[in-house]
């Protein structure tokens, strides 16, 4: 990995090795500094996503803007994230191997862990683990609020697996985990916000049944960049997930605000950086930035600020770029906005931090490819 | 990286974590044998690629089975190949910055390289490059036989890059890189093998041109899984850069040959392995190989000899598998065939070999990640 570091503090940006992931500083904190706005204005706790951008870095800098925590997906980025100060960690997800549950346990003796269960017997699971570290897990139930992915259908379904939380020794119940993560990409202003009104409604019906039951949710979570709003003024939620503000992407770039604009609450900071490796042909260029660069799995990357040129489609190490007035030339360096930021990231090993054309921070992407 | 390791030598195939790739050591090695039987039957040399595997492992087992080096896409993975004792490194790409070009001729103090080029500067700067090092860099002229990428125009357009490759002091001319990328995912045979011919005719009136010139060609080098038998049966190729031969994926296996059968020549050995992580619904579940863990470029994994479960699609950290008789519980372990195996190795740290049930070997992608 040594030799596949692009840059050095106070290399040119002209200079940087490519591809490689770019943030332009000044956007990123900007974006920073909104969402702790919002969330501040609002009375809510942000426990950011850092599905998205896999950086202890990054999470120390959202908790500089008043984070109260992070959310993981997945127990091998929790650790990654552990390993670089981070200690208070919520796998906003289910774990269920006893083995990947011992390792969640074991994280407990350092820190603050929460994680998530749609299961009864998964609870069981959980205990076992916590007790052979002797330690304590905080666990939300996970409900499906229209995702249609993990999660217990809302309401009196989740009451049964919260008593079990509860009633386990080495368990706190926390509350609940109540994201939709069909909503975040719909376009759609309308469409979008009725999406969270029934994920609302859904979870408010939820903390009832548990209230009858005499069990408080601590934590209410879930949101994202695509929906926070809905979710920071519902007076249910009160812990917002968001990940993707920081960068922003192509894909969330196409979305509608109330008035028809394309949103703009946050700006993109995020590039896939790329260099012009072949210009055999007047009406096209060849970059360096391919599949092996950038997932494209929600369309591929569009090139940042120019509408003379296209980036057309990725092969595994190439891009083709589209030139007609044959403008590039061989070593010509653009900034291309990825199709999805989150894994995009995931394959790359370090952000160079770009403010005023020169490189100012190398941010190791800590925990890439944490997929366990 | 340590804590990602998702098995031990010995693990019994159940408890692996996941999600990880697996390889299915009986197939991968009769897929090493059978093109090794080609080539040898043939009288060709095979460069296998890298770019499949990025594994030094791989590669010597590669040259065991008669490989006489190896290809790389980029001098990052050549680099990480050459530290994992591979002395033979032809990158069969263009590399265009100055920096890079630095790294590439640095290597050739300790091992063979080989690089292409299409653009007459950039002959200068390789030139320049080895001379600083004081090596001897083999370059190949790349030519453009039908894929619209990198290269110049067969035929003429050679020659003049070839006479100043010949020309410097520091540079070998080597031959041509002819490789048709295009053509090696075409479905159909007749328009496979179509493809593959106009790019050997083209190829032969290029080696002609310079013939004419006094320039011979060392090597014609090209051909992967998809096309190689056409290549290696042109008489113009005599060497292959086959590389995802010893893996497959879904996309290679919806081509057909000649009879109309679908590609038979060699086996599925690579598989995503995953768990059921949520099942709460009667009619479908939700496992944890996600896009963090695969690339859809060519489309989702499917799921391998199965037909009574789809893997329907992924989010960041989840795949939904459609369960009309709900079969799948909580826990299960299934094996995916990823869409495409090259982008999808790239985000993975480790392979794990397994055989009769059991871990037998443990590989590190060497080269994961290195795109640079």
């Amino acid at each position: 990995m040594a030799l596949n570091i692009p840059a050095e503090i106070g290399t040119r940006i002209e200079d940087v090795d490519t591809p490689c992931l770019l943030i332009d500083l000044d956007a990123y904190e900007r974006n920073l500094k909104r969402m702790a706005d919002f969330v501040s204005d609002h009375g809510l706790r942000h426990r950011a996503h850092a599905k998205t951008h896999k950086s202890a870095d990054i999470s120390h800098d959202q908790f500089a803007h008043g984070a109260v925590g992070v959310c993981c997906q997945k127990v091998s980025e929790a650790e990654a994230l552990l390993h670089g100060g981070v200690r208070d960690l919520l796998v906003s997800n289910e774990v269920v191997s006893p083995h990947m549950i011992n390792r969640l346990a074991a994280m407990a003796t350092q820190a603050r862990v929460l994680v998530c269960t749609d299961d009864a017997g998964n609870v069981d699971d959980l205990e076992a683990g916590a007790a052979r570290f002797g330690v304590t897990l905080e666990v939300l139930v996970e409900i499906d609020v229209g995702a249609g992915r993990c999660g217990v259908a809302p309401g009196a379904d989740a009451v049964p697996i919260a008593k079990k939380i509860a009633a386990a020794d080495h368990l706190v119940f926390a509350g609940l985990q109540s994201y939709q993560g069909k909503a975040q990409h719909v376009h759609d202003y309308t469409e979008r916000k009725a999406k969270i009104d029934e994920a609302v409604a859904m979870t408010r019906d939820t903390v009832g049944h548990l209230a009858a039951e005499g069990l408080s949710c601590d934590i209410v979570g879930g949101a994202g960049t695509g929906t926070y709003e809905f979710e920071g003024t519902s007076e249910v939620y009160n812990e917002l997930q968001c990940g993707s503000y920081i960068f922003m992407d192509a894909d969330y770039q196409r979305i509608h605000m109330a008035d028809g604009r394309l949103i703009d609450d946050f700006e993109n900071s995020l590039f896939l950086y790329t260099t012009v490796m072949s210009k055999t042909k007047t009406e096209k260029a060849i970059c360096d930035a391919g599949l092996k660069a950038q997932s494209v799995d929600s369309g591929p990357a569009v090139v940042f600020s120019r509408d003379d040129i296209e980036y057309l489609g990725a092969s595994d190490e190439h891009g083709v770029i589209s030139d007609p007035s044959n403008h590039l030339s061989l070593g010509d360096k653009l900034k291309l906005v990825p199709g999805h930021c989150d894994p995009t990231v995931n394959i790359h090993d370090w952000y160079v931090g770009v403010r005023n054309g020169v490189v100012e921070r190398l941010l190791p992407v800590t925990a890439r490819g944490m997929c366990l």
